[in-house]
């Protein structure tokens, strides 16, 4: 049985000097992940927990995600092979975000596009506008 | 005048592959922004923009933000001098997400607890339970 019941957010004091995992879930239940991979800190992908999801990862130290479009939780890599094994889980100081650092299972990519981040796009400003440029 | 009209996401295909800025906003009309330092790549802060925070980013090459908990426009250094001068952006596939790499003004630092990163809490599975577990 997953234990999603992490403890309340308490003051500020606790919140950034504790030791307590105390997410701080928005009005949707969800933190935002951020997933590096382990071997060079590339970044990987941007994506949502929930509290299962937050457990689940943590117990099992395979990533969990929570999808806001399908709206259902999500253990990466279950239709791509991209699983995700942990190697090390931040928060920060705020407790509303996770970082993850994996090592990225089948083609050792992220992106369901096929590439193997999602940041493949830089955001470049021109006199005509703004542009994405692929990298 | 900052120009906050951003083109509305079109289809998939458009949204992944298109060279249009075309950024999904969440229900509060925010996306996340995950910030690093463009030295060594690492990772400073995850904060929120709303539609104007994006375009004065673009525009000025200075990191601005909404705060969630202020509910206000935040040109990140304001107060503490940790400037972010933007060295380069990026999207991702889904255009829900944007990287920003960064010089930090100030300090060097980015996070408002005095420590560079926000991410200074290793997140630790025991026996006993989960810790958290100072870098």
């Amino acid at each position: 049985m997953t234990h999603t019941h992490f403890p309340a957010p308490g003051a500020k004091k606790e919140l950034e000097e504790g030791a307590v995992l105390t997410p701080r879930f928005d009005k949707d239940g969800l933190v935002a992940c951020i997933t590096t991979d382990a071997k060079d800190g590339t970044i990987l992908m941007l994506a949502w927990m929930n509290a299962e999801a937050l457990a689940l990862t943590i117990e099992t130290g395979v990533a969990h995600y929570w999808s806001r479009s399908r709206q259902g939780l999500w253990r990466k890599g279950d239709t791509s092979g991209q699983t995700q094994k942990v190697i090390a889980m931040h928060t920060d100081c705020d407790q509303d975000a996770i970082l993850l650092s994996v090592e990225p299972g089948g083609d050792g990519g992220a992106c369901h596009t096929g590439r193997r981040s999602c940041f493949y796009r830089r955001i470049e400003r021109a006199d005509n506008g703004t542009h994405l440029v692929f990298d």
